[in-house]
C-alpha cells in the first residue's frame, strides 16, 4: 500500500465515489492470495524486483507444484531450492521449461532472460565438495539476471591456484565465495578484490568442522572488511544478495 | 603488481633498459613499509580506495599515534576504532582535527568529505543500547564519503516505529542494521526494503542472549533473503562493507 | 491427601473406627494404580483439571492403547502426542472416535467438547514449516476445552501479513506463538497484544538454525515482556498451558 | 492507529473537514515523543495497561532520570530494574517516593497502589542466593497491582520445606519459580498445583551451571507441563507476565 | 607386579636360580594375552574383584563370542552391554547359560550368584522411557553380587510418587537414579537420603534436552551433596560403581 | 517424620490424649527453624549425619556469621566453603576456633575429631595449581571425620611419579582425584586401584580448558568405571561424598 | 615459478628470443590441468615430496576412479581415504593392485615401496574401537615410505600395558596416538618419550563424548608440551605430518 | 629407569653386592625431589633433553623463585612463562641474567647457547596483535638451541605480504604459525612449504572468535595436510614440539 494509491483512495473518498465502509475494506485488502498451505506473497516480487522463491523441503511434490503453477502467472520465471528428482517431476508438470540441478536440488524456470544486474558476479568455491552450494548461487544470480563467472576449486592450500585467477577475480561486481572447513577463502578473496564478497560457510568436513560452524566462525571473523556471511549451506541467500547489490 | 605494470618492467627488459636483476628484485618489490611493530600496506588504499583503518585495541597510544602519523601522508582521512581517551588524546598531538566519539571510542580525521556513494547509507538500531555500535558503523560510513541516515530505537516490539518510518528506510541504497537480545530487527526492516541490508548483531543483552551469539544465530537464519551478516559488534565492518556497495 | 480428608481420617482413629495399623497403610495409600511399565497418575487429572497425556515416542503400539484404554476409564478426552500411524491403529481399536494428525503425530479422542476455556486461543505460526508444532498446540488446546483461532504463515520477513491480522490477533486471550529459523515472530506479536503470549521454538532450519536453538535463544531474550518460552517444537506444552491460562 | 479513529478520520475526509494531504499526514501521526537518545512508547501503556518499565544499564543516571521524569507525568507507578545507587540517587530527585531494593538494584515509584490482578501471586525461590532475582519478580508485580506472597529457600534437595508449604501455593493464582544450578525446582512445584508457573533461571551457582545455561535446560525440559521459561535472570520478565496473567 | 612377588623373583636371582636375563623377562611379563584384535585384562577382576564387561557396540557378533569365550574361562560371570540380537544369538552360542536384556541390549551370563555386596542397591528412574538405562544398571548390579531393588516412573512432576516410597530409598545402601529432561530426581532423592547416590542422565527429551546434556548438567549442578555423575545414558558405569561402594 | 513417631501420634489421637486439631498442628510440625533470610535445616544434620555447610559466597560475612552461630549451637564441627578473610574474620568472633585455610577459602570449625569413616580416604592431584581444590576436600573429609593421605603434583605426563605411589593409592578406601587441563588422572588413579573414584574437574588451564568443561567432559568419559564426577572446582562436593562412602 | 626459472624466462625475454606477451602467457601458466570437476595439483607432489590423496566422500565412484587415473600416470603410489567397497571396485578398474582396508576405508596402491623416512613411526591407540582411526594413519605413513609399528588397545585405565611396551615407544622417532572418549592416551604417551606425539581424536564414545569432541579438548589441553593435535578422526592427517616429519 | 640400569641393578644382587631389601628400595628410588608444593622432575629433563619450564601463572613470585632456584642446579637454561613483572624481579634476584619479555610475561635464563636444532624454525604470525603468544613461541625455540626467524604482520587478507616472503618460509626446517580471528594464515603457510607447521591459535578478536575457539576450530579443519594444532595461545608449546621437531 504505497503513498500515491493512498492518496488516490482517499481522493475517492473526497469525492464520494466510494464511502467510509469501502474505503476500510480497501485499506485492509493486500494483494496477497490464500491456497490453503501457504500464502503467497506477489508483494515480495514487486517490493524487491524478483519473484518468489520456493523452498522444497517441508512440502509434498504436490505442493511444490501447486504453489509454482500460481507463482508462474505473475512471472516467467520460478526457483525451486533443494526440491528432489519426485518435485523436479511434478514441477516439469506444471513448467514444461523447468531444469533440474541435481547437486544442489535447484530447480528452474528461466523464462526471461533480460540482464538486470550490471556487472558480473564472480562465484568462487574452495574444494570439490563445496560445488553444490555455489551451484546454488549461481543457479540463483542467473534466474535473477546476472551474467556469472565460477571458478571453483581454489582452495587456500593451494593458494597458486588463486593467484592465477586475480584477473577474473578483479573482473567481478560482486563476489560469492564458499568454502567448508577452516572458511578461509573469503579472507584472501577479500584482500585481493574492492568488491563486496558474500561469504558462504559450507557443511563440508567433519569432526571439529562441527557441520559448518568452524567455518561460520572463521568468515565472522575475517580479517578482511568487504565480507559479510550468510547461513551455513545458503547458496541461495548469497546469490539473492549478490543479485540485489549488482541491480544497485 | 598489475599486469600493465608487469608488461612495461619486461618490456624495459626486452629493450635492455634494466638486467635481469634488477627486473627480479623489482618484481619483488611491494609498495608497503615496515615501521616496526606494523607493515603498513598502501595498497589496501589503492586496492579498496579506502584509507588504512586502525584497531586501537591490544596497541598502546604511542604505537597507534605513530601508525596514524604515517598513514595521515598518504590519505586526509583516517579512522581508529575501539580507541580509549588515552589513545584520542596521543592522536589529537599528530593530528588536530582529529574527533572522538566516547560511546563507540571511534576516533576520526575527516578532512576530505568528497562524497563518494551514489546514495543515503541508513543506519537503524533496535534500541538505545545498541547505539554505541550503530555509531561506529554510521562514522565509518561517514569518513567513507556517505550521506548516513540514522534511526534509533525502532525495535520490533513496537513495531509502529517501524512502520513510521518506512519511507526513510525505502529511500536508502544500503542499509546497516544492528540489534542486540533477539536480534530479530534485519528480518522485519529486510522485509520492507528491496536493498541489502547488513545486519549486525550487539552484544547487548544478559543471561541466554551470550554475549551477543544469540542475535548473531538469529540473523543468520533470517526469513529474508536481503539480509548479510558482520561480527557481533563489528560495526565498522558493517559501515565499511556498505560504504563499499554504496560506490558500485 | 488434603487436609478435610486427614481430619476425617483422624476422627476415626479418634472415634476408634479403624485402629493405628489402618490409619498408617491409609494415609500410605495414594490413588495411583500401576499396570506394569507405567504408574498412571489419576491425581493429576484431579490436580490439573486435565486428562493424562500419553507422549507417543518411547512405546510400543500396544504399551499406548493398554494406557490410552485406561485412561478413557476416567476421562472422555485423551490426547496422544508423537504417535505414529502404527501408534494410532492401536489406539483405534479401544477407541472408534480417535482422531489422526498426521503432520504432528497427534492423535486424539475428543468425547467432551464443553468449553472450559473463558477467551480465545490465538495459534500463530511464521511459516508453513512450522505449521507441524501449531497444530500440535492447536489440537491440545481445543481437546482441554478452548476455541481456538488459527493464523499460519505470517513471519515478520513480510510484516504486512501479520498488521493486516491486528484484531485477530487481539482477539484472543492467550497466544501460542511458533516459529524456527530466527525465532522473531513473538516479539513482534508480544508488541502487539496485552495478553500472555507462549512462544514456541520449532526446529524449522538448517546451519545455524542449530535444530531450533537459534530461535530457542532468540524467544528468551525477546524484547517483548509478555512472552515466555517453552522447549523446541514442544506445541503440546504450549497448548497446555495456555488452556491452563484461559481457565483462570 | 486503531479502527473506529480511522473510520472517524474518513468521514472528516469524506465531510471535506480535512483535505487528502491532512489525512495523510494525520494517519503517519502516532503518538509517541522523541527525547533524544529514546522513544519512550506511550502506546505501550495504553495496550498493555502497565506503565513503561526502565532498564537501569546501558544509560547514566542523567538519562534514566530523564525519561523518569517524562513518564511519570504519564503514570503514577514507575519501576527502573538494574539500578545502582547512583542511579537512585538520580530518580530520587526527579520522584521523591522513590524507593531501592539494593540486592535486586529495583527502584521503585508505586504511587498507584490499586489492586489489578485477580489473585494472588506466589513468588518461590530456591535457595538464599536466588533472591535478589525472586525480589526483581516481586517488586515488579507489586507495581503491577498484585498482592504477593513470598516462598524463598524452599529448594527440592530438602523436600519437605517445599510440602510443608503447599497450601500457600496451593492459594496463589500464578507462581513465579526462581533457582539456579539444577533448576530442578519449577518441576516439583508445577507437579503441586494447577495454575501456570513462570520459572526464572538464575545465574547462581559455578562451574557447569554455566552462568546458569544449566539452570534455564533444566526448565525448559521441565517434565511439568505448566511450566514457561524466561530468560536468566529475569526476574522483572516473569513479573510482567505474572502480572498480566492475574489479570485475566 | 606386587611386592612380595618382586621379592620373591630378586631372592631367587640373588639366590642363582634364575639369571638375569631370565628375571628381566620376567620382570617383563604381566598376564595378558592377546587374541588379535582386543587385549583382555585378567588383571582387572584380580584388581576389582569384578569380570570383565563387554562393550558390544563397534565388534562384530563373532568378535564378541570370541572374547566372550575367552573369558568364560576365567569367571562364571559375564556381561556384554548394548548387545543388538545378533550378538546375543553368537554369545549364545558360546555360553547356553546367557540371558538378553532387549530394552537396554545387555546379555548376561550369571553362574555365580554368591552375594558381594553388603546391602541393597536401589534403582530409581523418573519416566518410563529412562528404564533402558536403570535396567542396564539393574543388570549390572546383580551380576555383580548385589540385591536390587528397583523403584520406576517417580519423576518429580508427581512428587507424591516418590514420597510413598521413601522407606524403600530409606533401605537401600547406594541408590542409582536415572533421569532425563531436566534430570531434577537426584538432588530429592539425595535430599531424602543419606547414602550415596549415584546420578544417570539419559538422553530422553527433546529440543533443548541435547540428547542429555540437559539433564547431565542438572545432575552436576544438584545441590544435594551426595550426588555424583557419570556419563549419558552408561547405566552400566552407575551400577558398576554402586556395586563397588556396596562390597565396602 | 518417621513411622513410629506416626504410630505414636496416632496412639495419643487412639487414646484421646490429644484431639485432631493438635495432631494436624503437630503432623505440620517440621523441625526447621527460620532466621530471616535462610532457613536452617537441622534435619539434614539427621539426615546425613554430618552438620550443615555455608557457602561462603553470595552472603555478606555477617549473614555468614549469623548462620555460622545458629548452627553451632547443635553442632561442635562447623564447614564455610569459599569464603574471604573478611568472612573468617566474622566467623572467627564467633567461633574462637575457627581455621582458615587461604588457598581455597575454607573456614573450619573442627570441634569433634572423632573418626567416623571406616578408611582412609586419599586425596590426589594433577598439578600444583589443582591444590586449592584439593584442599577444600581434604579440610572436608577432615571435618567429617576421616584420615585423609594427600597425594599432589602426580600429573600424567610424568606417570612414573603416579606409579612410585601405588602403595599410598592401594591403602585408601575411597580416592578424590582432583585435576583440571585434560582431567586424565582419574582414569589412570581408576585403573590401578579397585575402589570407587570421585573425580573432581578443576577449572585450571586456559583456551580451550574452558574453564574446566574439558576436565569435566573427559572424566566423564573415563574409560575405568569405577570414576563418577562432581562439578568443577566441587572439591567440596567430594570430599562429602567421600565421607559418606567412607562410613558405609 | 621458482626463482630460476623466472630468471631463466627473463633471460630469454631479454635475448629476444620469446617476446613480451609470450612471457606474460608463461608466467601465468602454472602446472596444474582441469578435469572438469577437480583441478589435479602435482605441484603438490613436487613441494611436499608426497603424492595427491583422495577424499572418497562426497564424489561418485567414478569421479575417484577418473582422478585416480589422471594420478597415477605421475606416482605408483596413491591413497584414497574414506572410500566405500564401491568406490575400491571403481578404482580397482583403473589400478589393478589396489589394496582396500575395509575398517578406515581406505584404498590405496603401493607400487614404490622405498623407505623415505628416516626412522619409524609408532601408531598406538586406546581401544579396539580406535583402530579404523589408527590404521588409516598407519596405511598412510606406510604408503608415504615409513616403517611403522602398531600398538594397539593400550588405553590409560590399564596402564601397565602401556608401561610394558615403554621400549617400542621409545624405539619411535615420531608417534600418533589415536584415542576417543577422554582422550587421555597422548597425555601418558607423551610424558615417556622425548619425540614429537601426533594425538588423534577419535569419535569413539557416547554421551558427554560429543561426537569425539571431549578427547579433542583432552588433548589440546595435555599437560606433556609434546603433543599436537589434528581434526577429530583424522588419521589420514596424522600419518601424513608424521611422514613429513619422520623424513627430516 | 632404563634397561641397563636394570641389568646392572640385578647383577648387583647375583653377585650378592647388595641384598634384595636395598634392591627394592633402589627400584622405588625414582630422582625427583619434593621441595613441598611441587616435585621437580629432573627426569624430564634427561627423557626430552630441555629444561624444565615454570608455568608462572598461580603461584606467587617467591614460589616461582624457589624452583627457579632448584632448576638452576641442574641446567644453564630456564624458562618461566606468563610471569609478571612481580615475578621476574622474584626470579631475577636468583638469576642475574635473567631476561623478560614483557608482551608474553616469558621470563628467561640463557646462559647455555648452544645450537642444537639442525635448521632454522620460522615463527609466522598473522597481525599485530598476535605478537605476544609469537614472541613466546620464539623465546622457548630459542632457549631450546634453535636459530628462529621471525616474520610477523602477514595475515591472508593482504596475501602479498605473505608471498613476497615465501624464500623464507621455505627456509624454515618447521614452522610456528600464530593466528587469531578467522586463524587462516596455516594453511596458507602449509600449502606453500613442505615441512610441518604448528598452528597456535591466539585469542585475538572479539564477539564470534569466541576468545580463540574460532580460529582453534579453523586451523583444525585446515586444509593443508602438514598443520598441527597446540592450545589457543599456546606459543610455549608450539615452540617446544618444535624445538623437539628440529631436533630430530
Amino acid at each position: 500500500m504505497n503513498e500515491p494509491r493512498l492518496r488516490e483512495l482517499l481522493a475517492r473518498v473526497q469525492h464520494g465515489k466510494i464511502d467510509v465502509e469501502q474505503a476500510v475494506r480497501e485499506l485492509k485488502h493486500l494483494p496477497f492470495e490464500d491456497i490453503g498451505f501457504a500464502k503467497i506473497d506477489h508483494h515480495r516480487a514487486l517490493r524487491h524486483g524478483m519473484p518468489e522463491v520456493i523452498l522444497g523441503t517441508g512440502k509434498t511434490p504436490q505442493q511444490v507444484a501447486a504453489v509454482a503453477r500460481q507463482l508462474l502467472k505473475q512471472s516467467k520465471n520460478l526457483l525451486v531450492t533443494r526440491g528432489s528428482p519426485q518435485v523436479f517431476r511434478a514441477v516439469k508438470k506444471v513448467a514444461r521449461a523447468a531444469e533440474f540441478f541435481p547437486l544442489s536440488g535447484a530447480i528452474r524456470v528461466w523464462g526471461d532472460r533480460t540482464a538486470l544486474g550490471k556487472g558480473r558476479i564472480a562465484v568462487v568455491c574452495a574444494g570439490t565438495s563445496d560445488i553444490p552450494v555455489a551451484e546454488e548461487a549461481r543457479v540463483t544470480a542467473e534466474v535473477m539476471g546476472n551474467p556469472v563467472d565460477t571458478l571453483y576449486d581454489v582452495g587456500v592450500a593451494g593458494i597458486h591456484r588463486l593467484m592465477n585467477n586475480r584477473e577474473r577475480l578483479a573482473a567481478a561486481r560482486v563476489i560469492v565465495c564458499c568454502a567448508g572447513m577452516e572458511g578461509a577463502l573469503p579472507s584472501v578473496v577479500g584482500g585481493l578484490v574492492s568488491v563486496p564478497v558474500i561469504a558462504v560457510p559450507t557443511s563440508v568436513g567433519y569432526g571439529a568442522s562441527l557441520q559448518g560452524v568452524a567455518a561460520l566462525l572463521g568468515m565472522l571473523n575475517s580479517c578482511a572488511s568487504n565480507v559479510t556471511v550468510v547461513n551455513i549451506d545458503n547458496g541461495f541467500g548469497a546469490g539473492y544478495v549478490a543479485s540485489m547489490i549488482n541491480r544497485l
